[in-house]
């Protein structure tokens, strides 16, 4: 193992997370985050984090001075999965020395209760995994929250999303996944090497990522007239430009999107969560003037079917028997179902995306499409796109193998090869891997699903006045929406609610849930095994 | 597809179902059942159902009278599918043509309400394939349930077990599960050949099934002056054998094994049950005298270390804080020990062989020990035994897999064996199937879970008083209790609840299940493919 080449990349890493702070301290004057105050405490905990990474940086440039050489299979697995632990420790500072406050105490509103030291390694984690799980109870209380941290916060969704898209999917491709699409080859002039092709490939990707944020946030700082408030705050637009983009879901309002009440930038977001969701390969060839290869890509047909399929059946169940959109039942039918379009179609494309946004309390729908939410984050977006979850490619490629694997069972000798789009795909060892990901994914899931129920007191429940009943599958839904990197799962991690009761045994346990599923298992899996850290 | 083979094959299990139908008949008598006076309708009902049964199987000998050859892997597939179908439809006449009443009305005490046709092809599925799931709200009732109809209802879990015995894992192996023990080579002289080798195989089987049934009713019937009652008839002594070598779960009370109140027989019922979860294979062996071959095998050192493992846990964290066994807290700490072993023990057991008999109300205990039994029921028996469930061995290997494809994310051009006690296997398609296995039954299992949350309509839990919280877990269980054949699943399906509040059309659903789970997928998958059936 290249022990220096790792330190050497890393530091990078360290001085790119503090290159990225500074950006969230012009928020702490009054000026420009708005609120009443300069915030002494906040900028000063930015300016230690910067010092701390800078710092961090230049040891780990250090010791990896004399590094040399490219790096091999295993060290870009130990550099991707040490930079997201290192981000996950660097970026937990700023709310660590800022003494960012969970919320007020139960028992006495007037005491503060300031994140521990995993509450801040849960937060950083869940922004940079673009999760948008939080542990804050009140994010509009400049006095808790300071502004300028608040931006921190949503910034490490956009610099999470830049990492996937730039590291994870341009230079390493993406799993098993990844493999099945690289017929949908990479863009850049096929007469470049391998080496610049890649470059090529992460810079139009970090142009597309970056264009489509300004894009958002012009268009909701345009768009802010048509909220309830009639306006709406750069650092408003530019945070949930953040949280679309990068599919993480961490708003400024403790009612999330929902707290605007503005049709207009509902479907606004809508329209760019799915963009986010989308193959960013297939993005660029849209931008070269080739949508056709958008509209027949197999992937995004499953993709956008899926939407529109859900969407309906929660519109059709939503408005017979459910009245989950007209609970008093005195809209008339056609304003019942615009409001079940807007509302059924947002939360949808918001848990497919593993976005997380939410604009109504899905915890109060009926259980069919509570059930069917929970689904939804193991699906998640398309593969090359900051989506979470199994990724879209990998659904469609599954089901295929089963139906191929239960015909081979009767006609063993007859080998038909897996197809896709009617191309067939090279599949040596791509149905193993395909079936291997499901199986770790349900195997990690279960695992943590009755460590949690272990582990997590049933105060959780009882203490915020839910039943105990409740405890198996908000449990579950916890450990859904973090592995998917959704964001908010059900009942007591709900649309309203936040991860604040946890135990930090818990959160501990969710924060690694959050990077195992970002960097799609391997590169987190690989760290556990001495055998990794001991060849060569 | 060699049809005329089929229907030959086909008649022949239907006559022996009206064989075993006969054994039914003499408990209509007062003088063998115990109840009140002779069961003209019972026995009418009985006489009808063997009727047809032959005639049946008349009919499809005629069919298949000029047939010829040896069934391939398709025409084996199709006879072991076909057959449980048949069985179901024929196994459910009795039921049927009797007027077994389901329970009487909730409104009206007086009303009784019988059991509709899909009720009758649950409860013969649910027999059949040793799952033990009922819809009979009251089994102690002769007026109900005529004791001679109760005793055919016992008797399809003797026959399905034997059927599984010989039928699937002698003669035809048992899917990815046998692959891997096949180098635990089938009993039987090497010198003889592979047709000979597996009818003496079958025979052997069947012998030791039957054995164990006749040790276990007589003990029983020993036993019986240490219950509750002082004494147990023949009748409950040969049903709750039948029961727990099948390792079904139907029982002649409402209570379940509870009913007898006795230590002694809850703890020779646990031997049992672990005896039916036993690998036949190896209990042929010790029967040769080799019990070293027991001892060291593997998957049932798993097996053993699952129930000392499971049941350790659940008396500490019965003890310490949850005090399930102990509710009042009235109990000194050394009785306390005893209940919790008692139950405890009894309950895994049960569980995990997919037995389902009960002696407590588990649904009372703590969440984390509600989870687990959950969990517990996808694990099942041992390969090779009457036990449902996933099996012992594929679990083993889908572990052992798993770290070694992560091994070889970083290695990829190591390739190690899988190993298995320390001998390597040939693993060249294994690792797939396994893995195709899990993912087979992660599918199904989710299908069938959203499909049954959407169908079942929510008076299925407030219809019983119970919230429609539970709605989402009671429906997971219900279809992980249907699937692998364990019968009681938590809350609503519960060990002091049962089926009979489902729908008709989750009734249907869940008898699928049954069939699916107890054929281990393949052989029902299969049927309902379009090129299985035209092809040749």
């Amino acid at each position: 193992m290249n022990f220096r080449l790792i330190s050497s990349f890393l530091g990078v890493v360290a001085w790119l997370i503090g290159v990225t702070m500074c950006f969230s301290l012009p928020w702490a004057w009054p000026a420009w985050g708005g609120q009443a105050e300069f915030e002494r405490v906040g900028s000063i905990a930015l300016l230690g984090s910067i010092a701390v990474s800078v710092l961090v940086g230049l040891l780990l440039r250090y010791l990896g001075r004399t590094a040399d050489g490219a790096p091999y299979r295993k060290e870009a697995m130990a550099i991707v999965g040490l930079s997201w632990l290192l981000a996950t420790l660097l970026g937990g500072l700023p709310f660590y020395l800022s003494g960012t406050a969970v919320g007020v105490s139960v028992d006495d509103p007037t005491e503060v209760v300031q994140m521990s030291f995993v509450d801040c390694m849960f937060e950083a984690q869940s922004g940079f995994s673009t999760t948008g799980a939080t542990v804050l109870t009140n994010v509009e209380d400049e006095e808790l929250v300071p502004r300028c941290i608040l931006f921190w916060r949503s910034s490490t969704h956009f610099l999470g999303g830049l990492g996937i898209i730039v590291l994870f999917v341009a230079v390493l491709g993406h799993g098993s996944a990844g493999k099945a699409l690289m017929r949908a080859e990479m863009p850049g002039p096929s007469k470049q090497g391998m080496q610049e092709r890649m470059q090529h490939t992460a810079w139009a990707f970090a142009a597309i990522y970056v264009a489509l944020t300004v894009i958002l946030t012009l268009l909701l700082k345009l768009e802010g007239r048509t909220t309830a408030q009639g306006t709406m705050s750069w650092f408003d637009a530019i945070c949930h430009s953040f949280g679309t983009l990068a599919t993480g879901g961490f708003s400024t309002y403790n009612d999330s999107v929902g707290h605007f009440h503005s049709p207009v930038v509902d479907y606004t977001i809508v329209v760019f969560m799915i963009l986010a969701g989308t193959n960013f390969t297939l993005l660029y060839l849209v931008w070269l003037g080739k949508p056709g290869r958008l509209v027949r890509d197999v992937e995004w047909q499953a993709y956008i079917g899926v939407i529109l399929v859900v969407t309906a059946v929660f519109i059709v169940v939503g408005m017979t028997w459910a009245h989950d959109f007209d609970v008093q039942d005195t809209l008339p039918p056609g304003k019942e179902f615009f409001e079940a379009l807007r509302y059924g179609l947002f939360q949808v494309v918001s848990i497919l995306t593993t976005t997380g946004f939410s604009t109504h309390d899905f915890d109060r729908w009926n259980q069919f499409a509570r059930a069917v939410l929970f689904l939804l984050m193991f699906v998640g977006g398309c593969a090359g796109s900051t989506g979470g979850g199994l990724k879209v490619i990998r659904h469609v490629l599954f089901v295929k193998i089963l139906g191929l694997e239960i015909e081979q069972s009767f006609h063993p000798r007859v080998v038909r090869h897996l197809r896709l789009g009617g191309e067939a795909i090279a599949d040596s060892d791509l149905r193993k891997q395909i079936l291997l990901y499901f199986g770790l994914i349900a195997f990690i899931f279960m695992l943590s699903w009755i460590t949690l129920v272990a582990v997590e007191g049933d105060d959780a429940w009882t203490g915020r006045g839910l039943s105990l009943d409740n405890k198996l599958v908000d449990a579950a839904s916890a450990v859904a929406a973090t592995l998917n990197n959704v964001g908010p799962g059900l009942g007591t991690v709900g649309a309203t609610q936040n991860y604040s009761i946890f135990d930090w045994e818990s959160k501990l346990l969710l924060t690694f849930l959050m990077m195992l599923g970002r960097l799609e298992l391997f590169a987190v899996l690989v760290l556990l095994m001495p055998s990794f850290w001991r060849s060569r």
